[in-house]
This record gives structure tokens, C-alpha cells and sequence, in this order.
């Protein structure tokens, strides 16, 4: 018997999580397009070259790769002797992409001739990863991107942050969301002023931007081991001081994004973290990263990537982008109120009495819609135990039995599913009830 | 130079395009929900035992294969010796899914017992084939699927074909939409009725399916090579009649399904036609298949399937299911209102004046945005002319400039793109233009 289940990191969604996760792809989506973001969309599958170019850095590892096909497989194989451990060859020509920033570039590249200049995008899709699968790790989700190429005016950092918290608000994670700022070349001039050299500077910046993960000791620990206990006493000062000598322009741009940003999105907290880094090290300027008090890791992020998009021919174009975490957000929101309930679902469900009623059960349930209404009829015929169940199952509110009695008489049973009681009513009392329930429960929620 | 264009048979898709998609996408789910049909999601990677198991055919030898990773791919290649032209080893363990079908077999098998019975699925997402890629196929493709798991009542077909029907309805596809209904059962009485012996019956069906392809008398050329004259002749008038001696029952229900349907739809015309295929092998009962007048080929179809669900384990399971060609419906769509205009975008863009009035600049905008208006602000600041010609490009109707004195008197100046003209405006006023405009708009639509 072959296995019902999904390969190892990757998951089903059931109906419920289904209507909770669309819901939240809505919301976003509706920030992006109510700010001018722009949806664009690229496939699935890239060419190797595209995703091993430029960029991938550490994700290249992680790609996972679609074999050749046909004649070209063939050729791969014809003759082939491989000794012991000796790597793959050419067996694979393309790959899932691993992330959305790479497909941007080489879009922005092939279409920005036909795009506004600049271009302000939303990009929002699944992204692959062969990561060791674990809890919250999935091998499969979903990127929300928020990009804007083209301008290097602080405008950008502003719209973007502005439209991220805004879409974060909006799913109803506004209340404690902490916003930390910092510019890469102010972490450069802390990292010189402190005497960091060159050559340590990359490791420092790796165990800087994983100081959240670990207790404070060890971090210190682990600076004083790798850059000697008067350097890292040094940069802990640098790191620490209102002001930077070495990139005083970018720390007072900063310091003015902070402040038009606090005031445009109060419900925020927005703050400088001199030692914040970011990961990727295609960063050129600003960076920052959003936290929630109920969530371990950061929720969303990003930075000023200045030098990226030209990687596919484009002319140099500046570029700055930030992306919510979607699957951490969902996390968080299903953490904060419980299991979705029902509400989205179909709230009236209509039973078919007898296969003779069949037609005139589904016409009634027609014109139940054409009023707005969300209607289910059960695909059963006659048995009602059974159609009630299933009425039950799918949460509805209210089934609805329609004998030959009502059918000649213009009316139906309604049977309220939660308290258990019926009535015989007109098609004009049914809306009726049911605008009223659905104006309570919008009253209530 | 890495080459900025998708793999052959992949697409990017423009802002333009994204939105057009989505708005037929979102009124495809909302028939869906508002009949009763839940939204469920399948992983894009499936195990290839999964993919090559019972239901995949044809298309098996379609599947984009995926690479095995690390050891497992190395333990493959230890010692490996290859002779020309042998077959590839097992170095691939999972592929991209080629329908939705065979993952809702495994999703239901897995599912079922969380899952209301029947089970009404509505499954949208995109499947991948490796198809030589030409004009209108693509490697990559949305397929939006209509199931009814769990009844064998003909409400199942009621259900999925009027849903279907409706949401076809409100594309904007209802003029001339038609609709053709068979049953398996029918086809194999009147294949049995007409003499077609058992030999023969695959290439007989394979035939009529590509009926409509060919010209009338290559049809007839082909069935009486294939079958003789007699045979074909007695084929011919089996299939032309009205009734059927071997599968009366089958007929009769297919009767009472397009009695009920034909009332239930009235937009669009429901006829039997005896001798409709409709593909795949694992029909077992009613098929149907749904053309518009300009469109090439079906843009929706589907059929009973009861023996397929089951492959995975689960309980013997009756099935019924249909799904809208997205890509077909698209491509319709665009040729029928020609390329969609920028409506869907924002309609207002805020020019920023200069760098000081930046961070007051986004606060009108987040201003407009609470009273429900699409608000973009261009992401530069200084040469008005550059963000005129942004908010062009991106189709916006007003441009909105803030200068100190503006901001000073509380005011802005207003810029109609269409016209040219230009006013000096209260936040009231331009929300009463843009109002009024939008109304108009909404009313001439």
C-alpha cells in the first residue's frame, strides 16, 4: 500500500487552515495594493544558473534540483562511470526556487522596461528548501515580498516598513510589535572604530546576528575568543555609543527614518540596535527586523540591497525590500486566538429530501445565494440523520429540510443546528433570521 | 551574461496580468464557497510513489523529477556503473505533482476521518508537466478542481456542474457556454450494442475522443479502418439514437441530470451527446465537458470516477469531480475584453515634494488609505517631473503634490493626469472628487 502521507517537510491543509491562511494572504495582500505595491508573479521552477548565480550565497546547498529529461538525461548517462563519492554531474538543469529575491532580479532585468520606474513589488509565493525538516521548519511556505527598485531615496525604507507594520496591524498584531532599525555601513564604521580587521570581520558579523539565540555569557564568551578580550570590549562601547564617527551621514539618516516612521505608525515600538545585522550579506544599507512579544524569532524583515539586482544585466539599480514570515505568523496567529472557527464556512445547509425534490432543492439553494447568502446543499439524497451530520461537520448553522409538504407550500423546516430547535417558515422569514444572526455575530466579533 | 529569461514553457506574469488572475481566481473561489465547496491545499512536491500509482496514465512520463539530496543521492552513485542508453537509477524520490487528482487521493485516505462526509473539495493551485513547450501550453499551469468525495447520489453532479457553471457565469463567460453530458456506461452499451468487441474498445474510445479534432469524413475514414464499415455504421447509429437497450438506467439518470441542471442554469445549454469521452480511463459514469463559442477547445469538464480514490488505503469511495481550465478561461478572457486596464491599481498617487516633507508626505497618504482609498506615493523625493511619469505608469488617475505651502495651509494640490488640470484642494474636496469619480466609474462599468 502506497503511504497517505507528504513527503517529509511538506504539508496538507485542511479546510480550516485553508480559510485562516487565505484570510491572512488577503490582508497582506490588500496592504500591498492599497500602498501601490504591485503584484508580480514568476514560476516555480528557475534554471540552475539563474539560482547559483549571484545572491544564493548559503541557500545554493538547499536548492532542490529537477532532473534533465529525455535525451538530454540520456546523454548525462551515456558512458558514464562514476568512481566512489565522486559528485553528481550534470544531471539537472533547474531547481525550485529557494527564495524570491534571485526570481526578482532576473524579472526587474528581463521586464523593467515595462514596468513603472520605480517599481514598487509585491511578490508573494511558495519558496523550496531541502532543509533538515523540523518543528516550524517546513521544506515548503510561503514569502510575502515587499520591494522597491529603482530609487535611493529614503522614501523607499519608509514605504515598505510603513506597509509591512500596516499589514501586520491589520491581521491584529499591532499591539506590541517592536521594530529594530539599524545601516549596515554604521555596523561597518562600529566594527573599524573598534579595530575589527578585515579579516575577522565576517565572523563577527555571523556571531553578532546570532547574539539572540544564545545567553548573554556566551556571547561575550565566544567576542572576547575571537577578536581578543580588548577588541570585543571595544566594539561592545562602539556598539553601544549614541554616535559614529565613521558613518555619521547614514546613522543621522537612520535616526530620520526612525522618526518619521515612529510618528506615521504609532502602534510600534521603533528602535536603533547598533549590533542588528540581518543575515544575508547582499546588504548594503538599512536593515531591520520585527518581533513580537508571543513570537521566538523575528516575524518580518529585511534591508537595503544596492547592489543585487544588476546581477542578470539589468542597469544598476538600487533596491530596498523587506518580507514577512508568513508561516510564523500564522504560527502566532492560530497560538493567539485558538483554532478558527467555522465562520467562513457555508452557514446555511440545505438537505435534499428525496432524489424527486433533488431539482427544486438545488433551485431554492440558488436563490438563497442570489441573496447573498453562503448556501451548502448536502450530496446526499433522503436519510436526514445522515445529511444533518454532515451539516454539523462543515459547521453550519442551520440546515434546511425541504419535504413535498413544504415544497407545495412555499415553505421549509429550519432546524438550528446549535439549539436543536425547528420551525416552519417562509423564504422571506428565513433571510430574515439569518441577516439578523449574521448582523449579531458581526456585532459581537 | 546569465540569461534573464524563465525556463522554457515557465512564465513571469506583469502586474497587469497578476491582477487579472487574481480577480478570476477570487470569483472561481467564491462560487466555490458560496455553494458549499471547501478549500483545501496539497503540497506541490508529492513522493513518486504517490505520483507513478494508480490514476497518473499518461501523464506519468511527464513528471518533473526531483534530484535525491546528500547521501541518498551519493549512495546512488557509489560505484555506479552506467551503460549507454540504460535507464536513469533511482535518483529522484519526489516530483512536482502533474493534477490535483492524485493528491486528493492521498489527502482523503490520509484526512477523511477530520474531513465532513461527503466530502466537498474545492483544490486550486498550480501542477507542473514537462511537455514540449508551445503556444498556449505551458509547463506550468493553474488547475482549479471541483470534487465531491463520499456520495454516489446525483446530487454530486448537480452540485459540481452547476458550480462550475455559475462560476463561469460570473467570469462573464454565460453567452453561448454549453454544456455536453455522457455517461461511461451509456458509451460502453452502445460500443457493445454495435458489435465493437472488447479488442477493440480502447482504440474506439481514443478515437471518438479526438472526434472534434478532425475533419467529419477523416473521422469516418479512421472508425471504419479501425472497425470495418459494418461495425462503424452499427456504431454510428448506436450513438445517434435515443435510447439505449444496454444502459437504459445510466440514461434515464443522465435525462433526470439535465432536466434538472437545464432549470437550475438557464444561461447556459445542457445537451446529451452520445458520443463524449472525455479522456482519462478512470471515469466510470456521467462525464461532461464545457465549450464557449470562442474558445478553441473545452474550458471545463470532468466526470465520475468511483474507483480511484480508494488506491491509498481509504475506504471504496464514489467520486465525482470537474475543474475550470484557469489558463483556457484566461486566455479567453483577455481576447474577449482585450488587455485589462489599470483600474485594479492604485488610483491616487502622493508625489513627495522634498526630503523634509517626506515623513508628512506618507501621513496624508496613510490618511487617505483609513478612508478606504488604493494610495500609492511614489518613492522618490524632488523632480516632480520623474513622479509624474511614475504615477502614469502605474495607471493612477490623480497626482497629489505637497509643497510647504500646501502643508503649511493644510491643502494640496491636485493633478487630474487625464486632463491636465490642475486645483488647489481640501483633504474633503478631493475625497468628494475621488468618491464621485469612483461612483461614476462603478456606474458606467
Amino acid at each position: 500500500m502506497i503511504s497517505n502521507l507528504p513527503p517529509s517537510g511538506f504539508r496538507d491543509f485542511l479546510p480550516r487552515e485553508c480559510r485562516a491562511r487565505a484570510k491572512a494572504a488577503k490582508i497582506i495582500s490588500e496592504a500591498a495594493s492599497s500602498a501601490g505595491f504591485q503584484a508580480m508573479e514568476t514560476p516555480a521552477v528557475e534554471d540552475l544558473a539563474v539560482l547559483t548565480g549571484k545572491g544564493s550565497g548559503e541557500n545554493e546547498r538547499l536548492i532542490f534540483q529537477i532532473l534533465k529529461r529525455g535525451e538530454k538525461l540520456k546523454e548525462e548517462f551515456d558512458g558514464l562511470i562514476l568512481k566512489p563519492g565522486q559528485a553528481s554531474p550534470g544531471l539537472a538543469d533547474s531547481g525550485l526556487r529557494f527564495d524570491l529575491t534571485v526570481p526578482l532580479s532576473r524579472y526587474y532585468a528581463r521586464h523593467q522596461g515595462f514596468l513603472p520606474h520605480p517599481f514598487k513589488a509585491f511578490h508573494m509565493g511558495p519558496v523550496w528548501r531541502a532543509e533538515r525538516a523540523q518543528k516550524g521548519r517546513y521544506r515548503e511556505f510561503i514569502q510575502c515580498d515587499f520591494d522597491v527598485l529603482g530609487s535611493e531615496d529614503l522614501a523607499c525604507e519608509l514605504d515598505v516598513v510603513s506597509t509591512i507594520v500596516s499589514a501586520l496591524r491589520d491581521l491584529g498584531l499591532a499591539e506590541g510589535l517592536s521594530v529594530s532599525l539599524n545601516d549596515r555601513r554604521v555596523l561597518a564604521g562600529d566594527l573599524r572604530e573598534a579595530g575589527v580587521s578585515a579579516e575577522f570581520e565576517g565572523r563577527t558579523l555571523i556571531l553578532l546576528d546570532k547574539k539572540d539565540k544564545m545567553p548573554e555569557e556566551v556571547f561575550t564568551r565566544e567576542l572576547d575568543g575571537l577578536l581578543g578580550e580588548k577588541t570585543a570590549k571595544a566594539l561592545s562601547g562602539a556598539l553601544a555609543r549614541d554616535a559614529s564617527s565613521a558613518a555619521a551621514e547614514p546613522l543621522a539618516r537612520l535616526r530620520d527614518l526612525q522618526g518619521s516612521i515612529s510618528r506615521l505608525c504609532p502602534w510600534a515600538e521603533f528602535k536603533i540596535d547598533r549590533g542588528l545585522v540581518r543575515g544575508f550579506d547582499y546588504y548594503t544599507g538599512p536593515v531591520f527586523e520585527i518581533r513580537h512579544p508571543r513570537a521566538a524569532g523575528s516575524i518580518a524583515g529585511g534591508g537595503r540591497y544596492d547592489g543585487l539586482i544588476q546581477a542578470f544585466g539589468g542597469r544598476p539599480t538600487p533596491a530596498f525590500g523587506g518580507s514577512i514570515g508568513f508561516e510564523r505568523v500564522m504560527l502566532l496567529l492560530e497560538e493567539m486566538k485558538g483554532s478558527e472557527s467555522g465562520e467562513d464556512g457555508a452557514r446555511v445547509c440545505v438537505t435534499i429530501f428525496s432524489p424527486e425534490l433533488r431539482g427544486e432543492t438545488f433551485a431554492a439553494a440558488a436563490r438563497l445565494r442570489a441573496r447573498g447568502l453562503k448556501v451548502d446543499v448536502c450530496p446526499l439524497s433522503g436519510r436526514l440523520k445522515s445529511q444533518f451530520k454532515y451539516a454539523d461537520a462543515t459547521g453550519a448553522r442551520w440546515a434546511i429540510v425541504i419535504g413535498p409538504d413544504e415544497a407545495a407550500a412555499g415553505r421549509f423546516k429550519l432546524k438550528d443546528l446549535r439549539s436543536g430547535e425547528e420551525a416552519l417558515e417562509t423564504w422571506e422569514e428565513l433571510n430574515a433570521r439569518i441577516q439578523s444572526a449574521a448582523a449579531m455575530e458581526a456585532h459581537l466579533a
